[in-house]
């Protein structure tokens, strides 16, 4: 017998109708916001990734040869996808785009409870605005479709930085070197406090800079009041310009009613390498699980591969912790199969069957009927199998008198109807029937 | 500029708008059959591909070593990975079943026209029923998504035979190199004449011999006729089993009304090494494209996988060249965009925007709005980009008096409404006022 591959799964109909469910209004909230569905190949050239994706993603890349020597890769996040679709196709454009997609996607590494080898994730992302009001659509977004998931806020919560506010802020203190910095940073949570103290010793902080980075990092809390302090307390005019855009982006949530949501956190970082301004990230409040989501904004990435400034913001949401999250709070839907009708059968029929099954369908039920010659018994059983909420019983003594019976399988109740009717008109009658 | 690889893809959202009309034809018909959606990796071993697939399958397959060694490869086809999750968990199953997919595969071929190194393939495949009405299930929905996407009998051709049919054909002639003789009849349309006689050479076929083959492989015809006659001439008991499951296939698919899609052709055999018994393949009439799908019968494969005995019947549908066709005949949909309303806006309204879009999103309008702090004209004209249906007009001095304007933009007509009114009860008050 042939096994999977380790970190991939199998969805049988009945686990996929419950996806189906999740994907289904997950994309309906996404399109009420005005995002459009783009896609993009799974295969790229290897390059396209090891430019600007963070080290770990490259580390975890699924690279080969293909059979004319190019090195390619399978996509391990979409972003950089998305932006050499974007940039090779800008002139036919109208900006700002807002575009999502829930890619496959790819990564080698250990397969343990939400983390997967082939995994799927929701992208959105607003193209072309530098104006925080995209920022707000991209985490308003990410708010609602939570939301709509049956999450509130005492499940979520979203935690938003700016990474040019720790970076003004070190700059503060004179510290330059950014990039072990954030990296420890970043960490912070992951580690102990004695880890983290030693990653910046070895970053060259001493005990002072130290210090008010913890208590910088610590002064999360309520957004608004946090940053209205924060702006009196450092007058810079390139930190208050950082400080008036996540004001703005903290206002227009307030007016969403989004509010309840939301932290000011300045710990937040995200490792991938290319943010340039707000970055966010979503977690469940007893934080049983990974982070559910992140994202932020990316300014430069279109510049780098190729194409003119065109500004970004957005997240990618993979499918793993999000089901996790669900079915810890019931609320991933329930794993059945439903079928409008089925049509059971005794003795020969089947030329009734033949039409009566094509003009059913043709009226968009969604029908099946028995192709296993079993009897009437082992029929209803099967049907109720399928989630049947209707049986056509058709029988080859009722059809001398041209009569069906219909039986609603939740009740249990039924009744005699002719054939032609049903075949003449069958979405009227079976409403009036059903 | 990064490339894309070639054989590959990219859809811009208006390009997409277009396919999601197409691939959601296809699975509402797919439903209305009773088939339900599975899902599995698009990675698999290695093994799981070169055990059956037909050889040209291997040569072309995307194979590599990952990370922990193991030799895998990207799904060139979806039959083997679905018979593998059948086998794997056909304990928990309640048989028939009859699943869909429609999965991206991957081929390393030489990109041409209908032929992609990746592309999408829907799969429907019915398992563990051996009647021909499982096969008729199968072909007629393959007639019923083609006509449900606009195609009719003048466009497409379903071409039916049975490979045992010409099995026991052979054996008549006393000829038992099936493998090679095959081969030979399923390269005959695409060679000459004379090179197919010499393959047949090839195979010590000897000019009698190859003559009566030709004949038969001639024979093709109106279906039921043709096999009713064959039927009279063969009589023996293997071949008349059968032809007596062809014709039951025949007189169904009568039943159903299509019988003017079908064709009974001898000559048709398909590539893939696993069909045992009704094989079919669909075409345009005037033959400009490269078949558009073909499928059959492969009752052994689950064994061959180390499950029990499952009887399996199905097909497999690229996209590339259905897209083909359906633009050749003029059916493929308008590549355009659709929202339902955009939200321009004349000075600074900010919080009324944030709370309107917020309520008609909730009411599950599809919204956007000037994130660009654009004049009124251009929010207008890239409202129309946007293929929006209607207009909100709100601005500084109206909101005083609480008003704002709707304006359709199809027709011009525009009113003035209460945004009061507007946001107690959007979705009646929408529906009034368009």
């Amino acid at each position: 017998m042939f096994e999977r591959l380790r970190g991939t799964r199998d969805f049988l109909p009945h686990e996929m109708a419950a996806r189906k469910k999740v994907f289904s209004s997950i994309k309906k909230t996404v399109e009420e916001f005005g995002f459009f569905e783009t896609d993009t190949p799974a295969i790229e050239l290897f390059d396209l990734y090891s430019i600007k994706s963070g080290e770990e993603i490259i580390e975890e890349l699924y690279a080969f040869q293909d059979k004319g020597g190019r090195m390619i890769c399978l996509r391990p996040e979409l972003t950089p996808s998305v932006v050499r679709l974007l940039v090779s196709r800008a002139k036919e454009l109208s900006f700002p785009v807002k575009w999502y997609s829930i890619p496959r996607l790819w990564r080698y590494e250990r397969p343990q409870s939400g983390r997967l080898r082939e995994f799927y994730q929701l992208n959105i992302d607003i193209f072309g605005s530098e104006d925080p009001k995209a920022d707000t659509e991209v985490i308003s977004c990410a708010i609602k479709l939570l939301c709509d998931l049956g999450f509130d806020k005492s499940d979520i919560e979203v935690r938003i930085s700016d990474r040019r506010l720790l970076q003004e802020f070190l700059l503060t203190l004179g510290i330059t070197n950014f990039h072990e910095v954030l990296r420890a940073i970043d960490k912070r949570e992951k580690i102990s406090s004695d880890d983290f103290r030693l990653m910046l010793y070895n970053a060259n902080l001493d005990d002072c800079q130290i210090k008010k980075i913890e208590e910088f990092l610590d002064s999360k809390g309520n957004f608004l009041t946090t940053l209205e302090a924060l702006s009196k307390q450092y007058m810079g005019e390139s930190i208050s310009i950082v400080i008036n855009s996540l004001l703005k982006i903290a206002q227009n949530l307030t007016d969403r009613g989004y509010e309840g949501f939301i932290t000011f956190d300045p710990s937040i970082v995200r490792g991938l390498d290319y943010y340039t301004g707000m970055v966010f990230e979503v977690h469940d409040r007893k934080r049983e699980f990974r982070a559910l989501f992140g994202g932020g904004r990316y300014d430069n990435l279109a510049e780098l591969f190729g194409g003119e400034h065109i500004p970004a913001v957005g997240f990618g949401m993979g499918d793993a912790v999000l089901e996790l999250m669900m079915r810890r709070k019931n609320i991933w839907p329930e794993e059945k199969l439903e079928l409008d009708i089925f049509i059971a059968t005794i003795g020969n029929v089947d030329t009734e069957v033949s039409r009566l099954s094509t003009v059913l369908r043709n009226n968009g039920f969604t029908v099946d009927f028995d192709i296993m010659n079993r009897n009437l018994s082992n029929q209803i059983k099967f049907a109720s199998k399928l989630g049947a909420k209707f049986l056509l019983i058709v029988g080859e003594r009722d059809l001398k008198e041209g009569i069906v019976t219909i039986r609603d399988l939740d009740s249990g109740k039924e009744s005699k109807i002719l054939l032609n009717e049903v075949i003449s008109s069958p979405s009227k009658y079976l409403t009036k029937v059903l």
